[in-house]
């Protein structure tokens, strides 16, 4: 039996960011990390396998980073927990003493037991595995037509990859548009556009009926609307739940949503048990409710929380919940968004207006690789401060989204952004005299006063 | 004559955005503005006239936001102010009273009268006028070779467009390295690595001995090290200075730096006169002293708090002084920068550590449109809060430099930073494990505590 100060179960990026970041604030400790397969992947990476990439050894993440800082890892999988004795007991029968025990157990995916036919062969899922994505790859590389089941991020992104990479794919979204969780109306349908110019046949607002087979295999996917797909595959994406069932196991608390309840600095209801990423429970950032965010970067952040503090609380956290900011592309167009979108503060009954402006995102837009650059803000109408935003355009969105993700976590106003100072470049960014966040935050100022 | 609110002189960036927000801010004010040249141009926009955009006229600028908002647009030139009676007095002999007077009269070209020959035929200028830019553009359509003095961000800007067009290039720069204003050294290497990439012959750190002529026609460059440089043109660009005579003219004062003295509401030394935009003084971000900064991006955040508080005091100006924002791109790649530097901080006497990070701007990074991005924080080591930022990368650049600009701005420290939550996405940022805000903070941890 060996002994560890740190045992942490799931090699994915809470895993190791935990392991790196711990083992960097505590030189000496021992960090033991147990990883179900030897390769792992980059988890937002796996739909750019299927074409992007066109790899999935190209899009191989490894545990090297905590190898290389000082950790040990063990492929294999965990089977028991032994709580009282500080014991984790793996299938080969090996056990490790811990001092610290962290879940970075990942999430898995929603089966969607409700929908006949789901158990026949050929309905495959997007699993975070390096073996399960090669054999997914080999099935679709040979596949003409494919169904893609919910239209969440990774149900899009499968999507246009796989048109992209020549297959006949349908997308069949229940809501009336795909990735409204992220997204207001008006943006999900600029994303429908996008979706649609990928060459996917788009069915929004229909639920399936059922999945229908011949010889246990898959043939077509019937909607409720009597409308038939006939297809070789079907790839179901209609969500991730967290992986608990080990922290189940030895009674560690659950949340509502089914994840490990945790505090602010990761802390489960278990002493010297820690959880961050997918299995780790999240608070909603401005109603500080219990919420479900399951996002690779959530996920770092969160595990960095965890490493600095595993010993003692050395690096305050400055959270008032999980801020989800999401982003992607489809179709050379891109999107995000950051913490409150319309219809979600409508849900939560949080008060809001917006401010929103459009422009070119060079200046001026006579540039060949000019994009529409669009900005939503979510704001409180009371002081201005900015609790949302949602935009789209070209790539610049992958930073312009974090400008914002900064502007929510430090309760900015519209009111200081008007007279804040940004920088402008023809080739990078629109004009000075118009800069989104600036024309976005003086709209909103009027429209708070309406 | 005719009676008006508020008479703006100028009609650059400062003068239409302080027109624009006063307008909106003050609805039923009667505004007026008296420009020089009918058109005008994107500033920032010229040297990319010369090969990206191709065409003068498709880099337009004109009043038209302004106009549209209620103002009236005189074609003319100032010819004298009469504070007195509250008048301003034209060419064409017309005179306008006013209420408020703002200066954003722009800055005009540093002639180098201290290089013999600097008065020959052939020795131009970047002037922010469409007519001297189009009488430019037709001399350097026809020449051959063309030196550029003066490698700041308007010299190498030019160089690489011409040198892109087709010409022979030189570009001649006294200090060590082009940019230096802007960059380290570290940052500086890789910009002059892309500058000769762009195919432009670089002379660094040699001055110039004198322009030698035949016929009172440009002939050649003469370098102090001996070297001769045989040329059709001479594009000079070692600076520009507020212009500021007029205001001279009537008593206002000017700051140490040549440029209007304005408090943090852009009032002048005299009541009911303010400025804005490249003739009005500006002060520094961390040590309040008086500065010179001239980019467009600040002359319009001058000209917003201008136009908001023209009446009244109605909109606190968030600044603890001017943030330089500076961003460029050479030969696909792009460099920026906000704040402090660590030169500068060297030179004004500024504590400083650095943080610094290097990673691919797409995760994994097999994707096509990969670039190399880094980034260096320059940190205040005795409570973490960042001072400034330089970096190198793609187009993401420019958007990133202003989550900097923001977090300078906001005073954030590199702990916040840790455990901030930023969003990440394949196709459009590097990895969330790996973020390169966050390493680059936690690498500044480390060095602060050296």
């Amino acid at each position: 039996m060996a002994n560890y100060d740190v045992v942490i179960i799931g090699g994915g990026p809470a895993g190791i960011i935990a392991g790196v970041t711990g083992l960097k604030q505590n030189p000496g400790k021992s960090f033991l990390m147990i990883k179900e397969e030897e390769k792992g992947l980059v988890p937002c990476g796996i739909p750019y396998v299927f074409h992007d990439i066109g790899s999935v050894d190209k899009n191989i993440m490894g545990p090297k980073p905590f190898v290389d800082a000082g950790g040990k890892v063990v492929v294999d999988t965990v089977n028991k927990i032994d709580v009282e004795n500080k014991k984790v007991i793996i299938s080969s029968g090996d056990e490790f003493n811990y001092d610290k025990l962290v879940f970075a157990t990942g999430s898995e995916v929603v089966i969607p037991t409700f929908i006949p036919g789901h158990d026949l062969d050929g309905v495959e899922y997007i699993r975070k595995s390096y073996n399960r994505i090669k054999e997914l790859k080999e099935k679709t590389d040979i596949a003409q037509n494919i169904v893609v089941i919910g239209g969440g991020f990774i149900g899009v992104e499968m999507a246009e990859q796989l048109s992209k990479a020549g297959k006949n794919v349908s997308l069949v979204e229940m809501e009336k548009y795909c990735l409204s969780k992220a997204f207001s109306e008006n943006i999900c349908q600029v994303a429908e556009e996008a979706i649609l110019n990928s060459g996917v046949k788009l069915h929004a607002g229909v639920k399936v009926a059922k999945i229908e087979g011949e010889n246990g295999k898959v043939k077509s996917v019937l909607l409720e609307n009597g409308e038939t797909i006939v297809t070789d595959i079907v790839i179901a994406t209609i969500g991730y739940k967290p992986r608990v069932e080990l922290a189940k196991s030895v009674g560690i608390k659950i949340n509502k949503k089914g994840a490990i309840l945790v505090d602010n600095y990761m802390r489960t209801s278990a002493d010297n048990v820690y959880a961050a990423g997918d299995c780790a429970g999240t608070k909603g950032f401005i109603t500080g409710n219990v919420d479900s965010v399951m996002l690779a970067s959530t996920a770092t952040a969160e595990a960095r929380t965890l490493g600095y503090n595993i010993d003692s609380i050395k690096l305050k956290r400055n959270m008032a919940g999980t801020l989800s900011v999401f982003s992607t592309e489809i179709a050379g167009k891109a999107f995000a968004s950051a913490g409150a979108i319309e219809h979600s503060a409508k849900g939560s009954n949080i008060d809001y207006s917006v401010g929103s402006f459009k422009d070119a995102d060079r200046h001026p837009g006579s540039f060949a690789d000019t994009s529409e650059l669009y900005l939503k803000l979510i704001v409180s109408p009371s002081d201005g401060v900015i609790i949302g935003a949602e935009m789209y355009g070209g790539k610049s969105i992958g930073e312009l989204v974090n400008v914002l993700a900064l502007t929510i976590q430090k309760s900015v106003s519209v009111f200081e952004l008007v007279t804040f100072q940004f920088g402008t470049h023809p080739l990078l960014t629109g004009a000075p005299t118009k800069y989104i966040l600036v024309k976005a935050a003086e709209n909103a100022i009027v429209n708070m006063k309406m």
